[in-house]
């Protein structure tokens, strides 16, 4: 699969095993590269000692920089200890930074492959159904802010992707379904016949075997056509934030603590909310926002404010994040909405108080 | 003038008084947009009164950042602390930066600017000589790492730079001098016409009035021509770092400590010691070394390392510098080296005995 942005293209190779190739498919694109692989401390448990065999049997010189797992090292003191690492293990701009972890070790490292020497060439080899469906492919690369997430960052393509899909076969049940509330986005933003192979087909992604590497190789397809017709985010590509303005004010409620609420499952929220606001303002019959719901409880993901364990912050707490939103513009609230099951749009002038009155309900219930 | 980047192509505007007119350029360019002043504590206290007047006028909203005047404020924590300030100060995507400094403002400016919600628009509103002729053209922006120079950092290019040469008035004697080394850089890498102009009209050019204004037009020409040819430097661009691989050695031994040594005497130094090794090599006659260094010290710049008040560290921790250098690659020294007056090219593969040499000898002289 190819993600077609000019010179900066690049492929993204999917399916069981192929990060056993890795080595010979990493010199072949950058050849004498040196490597600085940035992950984190479980994915290095489970699987760094066999990535690294492969690399040494290409004759690719690496150092390792792991960091502690989660969402909180992507932050500041962490970005600036591995730009300083990257430099004492003299990198120069022709070797490549190495993301292999999910979304957060990719974000990370993203954003020092963009910064360091004012950018090196970055690989992404994503470990996580999140990351091989969605954060590794696109180029936006970050870290959070006090102030919000992912508020801080760089659009950085990597030059290669490779997902592994017998990496996932390690991955705790709770993050595989929080990555597969992203699937699910791409059939509910726009592709409504894969939101109904999805409900014949989710017991087989959630199993493993060849639904998956369907499910993940469409997804990343679904990724890469809206990137490579808006790199920036002018236009279309807004619509991949279905579910993300309520989300990210859900993480950002938690103070980003993972034992309470993972980036997909504030997806999954997020979305659920979107529905519901949509069909609020009378947008798309309930039997749509159900057909939703049943979905994603099914995949066992939570759909309520409620779901997320300890008390959550006050209305004007979350209307404060929401207004921080990247997607905010000259104070006016945008919100991806839904007019049916693949149908989002981008919808400018959102009215705060409706918002607000809409959240301060679910709240309560 | 407008350097030419296709969509991302912007004017500058140079003369004395243009900083008056600021409310309006910038209303036209980036209408309704809020601005987040970058600026440190010596220029606010000259000029930002009046600079802020101007927007007030024109109804353009502001919050002012200020930080401590000098070098060591392109650091990770001066960076963190004001991407934070300008998310506080609840700046969006369609807001923008504006640097009102020197160099050092504009370098980190410009790096908050890129990396803020991944990039928001950027103002250059350059107040010393070498921001006005070299660092407020050209999109490289960032901070000092402890390994050296602006090795943390993104090209990001402007909207607009206002070049007020009215605002040179009060700039040091120093800080003139030291930007009128990059001016000369201009003349002895590519156009030997304008360093004999110099060397005719150097003391109007100090003195200011009409020299000192074409002086400013003619190196931002200059610099826009070899950005608009080469933005990320992929070949001709690398010829602006004439003097400036040695210089930056130089910043660093210092620890970028500015009462010792200042970036545009580093350069005067290390333009000094290009000529000196392009000579040992036998690329060209002692007589143009000689006439360089004439005119340099004429102006009133170090040539010499004994130029630098202090001890300068033992060879190997200049060598070390050099190593790190962004024009490094593959562990082989790169440097801009001279056939004559107006004839400089980069040359790969440099010995690092031969340099490590030279350098033992002008230590001890
Ligand atoms: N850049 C983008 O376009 C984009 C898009 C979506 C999400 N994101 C970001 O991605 C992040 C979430 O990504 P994530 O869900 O992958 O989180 P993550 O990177 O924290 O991974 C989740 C957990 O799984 C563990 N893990 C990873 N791979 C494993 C494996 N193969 N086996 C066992 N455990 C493994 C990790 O150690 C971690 O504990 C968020 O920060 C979000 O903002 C970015
Ligand atoms: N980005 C680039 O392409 C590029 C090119 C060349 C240099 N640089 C960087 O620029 C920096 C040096 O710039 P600089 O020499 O302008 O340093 P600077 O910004 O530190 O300014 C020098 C001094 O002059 C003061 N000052 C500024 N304007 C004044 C005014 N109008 N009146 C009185 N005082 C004034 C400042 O407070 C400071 O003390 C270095 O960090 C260097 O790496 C960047
Ligand atoms: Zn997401
Ligand atoms: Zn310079």
């Amino acid at each position: 699969m190819k993600v077609q942005l000019g010179a900066r293209s690049y492929d993204i190779l999917i399916g069981r095993g192929v990060m056993h190739g890795a080595g010979r498919t990493i010199s072949a694109r950058l050849p004498k590269a040196r490597l600085a692989i940035i992950t984190d401390e479980t994915v290095a448990r489970l699987h760094l000692e066999r990535f690294r065999d492969g690399l040494d049997a290409a004759g690719i010189g690496h150092v390792c920089l792991p960091v502690p797992a989660g969402e909180r090292s992507k932050s500041f003191p962490v970005f600036q200890s591995l730009c300083e690492q990257v430099l004492d293990a003299r990198l120069e701009r022709g070797d490549a930074i190495l993301a292999f972890g999910g979304g957060v070790v990719g974000d990370l490292a993203g954003f020092v492959a963009a910064s360091v020497r004012r950018g090196m060439s970055f690989i992404q080899v994503p470990t996580t159904l999140l990351a091989q469906v969605d954060s590794s492919v696109g180029g936006k690369t970050g870290i959070n802010a006090p102030q919000g997430k992912n508020l801080i960052g760089a659009f950085h393509q990597p030059a290669l992707v490779l997902a592994d899909t017998a990496l996932l076969d390690t991955l705790p049940d709770r993050d595989f379904r929080a990555g597969y509330a992203e699937v699910v986005k791409y059939g509910l933003l726009g592709d409504a016949a894969f939101f109904e192979w999805l409900e014949v087909n989710r017991q087989g992604v959630f199993r493993g075997g060849a639904e998956r590497d369907e499910a993940v190789a469409r997804s990343c397809q679904a990724k890469a056509d809206v990137v490579a017709a808006d790199e920036l985010e002018g236009g279309r590509r807004a619509l991949l934030n279905l579910g993300h303005t309520f989300g990210h004010a859900l993480e950002a409620a938690v103070d980003y603590h993972t034992e309470r609420l993972v980036h997909g499952e504030g997806v999954a929220i997020g979305i659920m909310l979107a529905f519901e606001f949509s069909a609020r303002l009378g947008l798309l019959p309930d039997l749509d926002v159900g057909r939703v719901k049943h979905h994603l409880t099914g995949a066992g993901l939570p759909t309520r404010l409620s779901d997320i364990p300890g008390q959550l912050p006050p209305v004007d707490v979350l209307m404060d994040s929401i207004a921080q939103d990247k997607k905010v513009s000259r104070g006016e609230l945008t919100f991806i909405l839904v007019r049916g099951i693949g149908q989002a749009f981008v919808e400018r002038g959102v009215d705060p108080a409706a918002v607000r009155a809409f959240l301060e309900e679910k709240l309560t219930q």
